[in-house]
């Protein structure tokens, strides 16, 4: 029985998280999830990685958007708007159920983790969703106007002002979730997700104590890119990279976890940049389109590191 | 131009509410509302009295149930279910918007009279909604299994406990609405709507100050009895005077507001108990099935204020 870690972010890391979670049980893959992008909005504990996983997992989740749920509806939303309150930020009248839950969890002294295996839980979902962190970190985004909370950045801004930086504030003083800690000791591999490096996977590896037991574990690191033939298949990633005067490529993410990886996965379409990158590198087919899409990158994945563990 | 006080609570003192709006201008005629039934349900802070006057006033009422909106929505409430959230108290999708936005102003330090203004305006009321107080007043229902918060009384347990009193905690201490004493300053008549008296219109009487700034104006103050042909036309008015061992007649409300009352407004089913009402009594047709009805007891009300200030 493998017993694998899956370190994800939004809408790209879920795909594969997905995938993982269709190949292995409760007892074999565990999902770290990033929490830096976190924030209260309307009152509202609102953990924008951790909901996509939930619904993506659940089978809740919007196809066409990846965020938020199927079958919304926007009543909350529109009459928030007459009432002149912030209505940015996409809260769906069944969606919103989800954050007033966890705020209530969270204001009767829950931990993070708790709400969500919690919520979970309700949703059918029997994989361990594990926060990165129960104390709050907060991704910051540096830009030439100054500093953006994430949100703002990523939705309310729709990452319209050119990055120069980013700062994930507490992490230097946040514990791991002990619960990834646990996991990692013994585990047979860690899948870093096609997520965002910068601003879903680097607040996690921000956090010393989790950095420091990625390291210490065993078990190989692989890392799959969510940059595939010179653009993100979702999000600012690519974006970013230009404004940060990188590349934007796939041997670049890899080059961007630098020590930490001992495997990288690019798509077919990269495999003239498979020479640049320093560790051993799996070229498939990354892009996932279908739930089948999906399995298949898992198994190859899985397949990887089983590889690169022997 | 008159100045009229009007003093409600729920449902059957909206209706009529209704009516004097009709017929006065935001200058001629404002407001005073219960807030003894407030509650914070959820991490939101909720006012239903005042917001049944809100719904009804800007025309978005339930007509059906006389509390929440009409074309509502339940994808919020049906998720919380599933959930494993508190689903008794329903909160529709568009209702929950201005719950969500009022508690945020509280939060960021508005008054409940500045929130309340505020949402009104945007809801196209140009009428004074006026919180009795700016301070919590909490109503208690004390029951033979022990006191229970209104709301738990009124909604989760459905009026079922028989009733053994009432408490309004805070009320003691609480300050009236600065702009309820300054409306009175010069008002012209004080109509108490066709609203419980022990839970709607008793926390607003039981603030010293409000009770004192009523006593002591020179308008005269008239109630229009909830109880007609010895039942409550809407909520448990009527079970509770049962249940306090009070004949459940409408001369026992006169009798109930005592010294307070200049006049009396009965329905003519209730003619024949005219005759044991200690303060002028007039008597006509209070119920209020249709928008005219509402009107027309408004003006019938209008005029008797009127006489009696002469």
């Amino acid at each position: 029985m493998p017993r694998i870690l899956a370190i994800t972010g939004g809408v790209g890391g879920a795909k594969l998280a997905l995938g993982l979670s269709r190949l292995l049980g409760p007892d074999e893959v565990a999902f770290a999830v990033n929490t830096g992008d976190d924030f209260e909005h309307l009152g509202l504990e609102i953990c924008p990685d951790l909901d996509t996983l939930i619904y993506t997992l659940s089978g809740l989740a919007n196809p066409d958007t990846g965020w938020g749920r199927r079958d919304e509806t926007w009543g909350f939303l529109d009459t928030l708007d007459t009432l002149g309150g912030e209505a940015w930020f996409r809260l769906g009248d069944h969606d919103l159920a989800l954050h007033v839950r966890r705020t209530e969890m969270l204001r009767d002294g829950a931990t993070r983790t708790a709400a969500a295996a919690e919520i979970a839980g309700r949703l059918g979902i029997a994989h361990r969703l594990l926060p990165m962190s129960d104390d709050p970190v907060r991704t910051l985004v540096h830009t030439a106007g100054g500093p953006l909370a994430f949100q703002h950045y990523f939705v309310r801004d729709r990452c319209e002002p050119a990055v120069t930086g980013f700062e994930f504030r507490g992490a230097d003083r946040a514990r791991p979730n002990p619960a990834i800690v646990d996991w990692l000791e013994g585990a047979d591999g860690v899948v870093i997700c096609p997520s965002n490096p910068f601003v879903s996977v680097d607040p996690m590896l921000s956090i010393p104590g989790l950095r420091q037991a990625l390291m210490d574990s065993p078990a190989p690191v692989v890392a799959v890119s969510p940059i595939v033939g010179g653009a993100a298949l979702k999000g600012p990633a690519a974006k970013m990279m230009a404004e940060l005067e990188l590349p934007a490529r796939a041997d670049q993410v890899a080059r961007h976890y630098g020590e930490l990886l001992d495997g990288f996965v690019m798509d077919q379409q990269d495999a003239d940049l498979a020479g640049g990158v320093a560790v051993e590198t799996l070229v498939t087919q990354t892009v996932m389109r279908t739930l089948e899409d999906r399995v298949a990158l898992a198994e190859a994945v899985l397949a990887f590191c089983d590889r690169l563990k022997r």
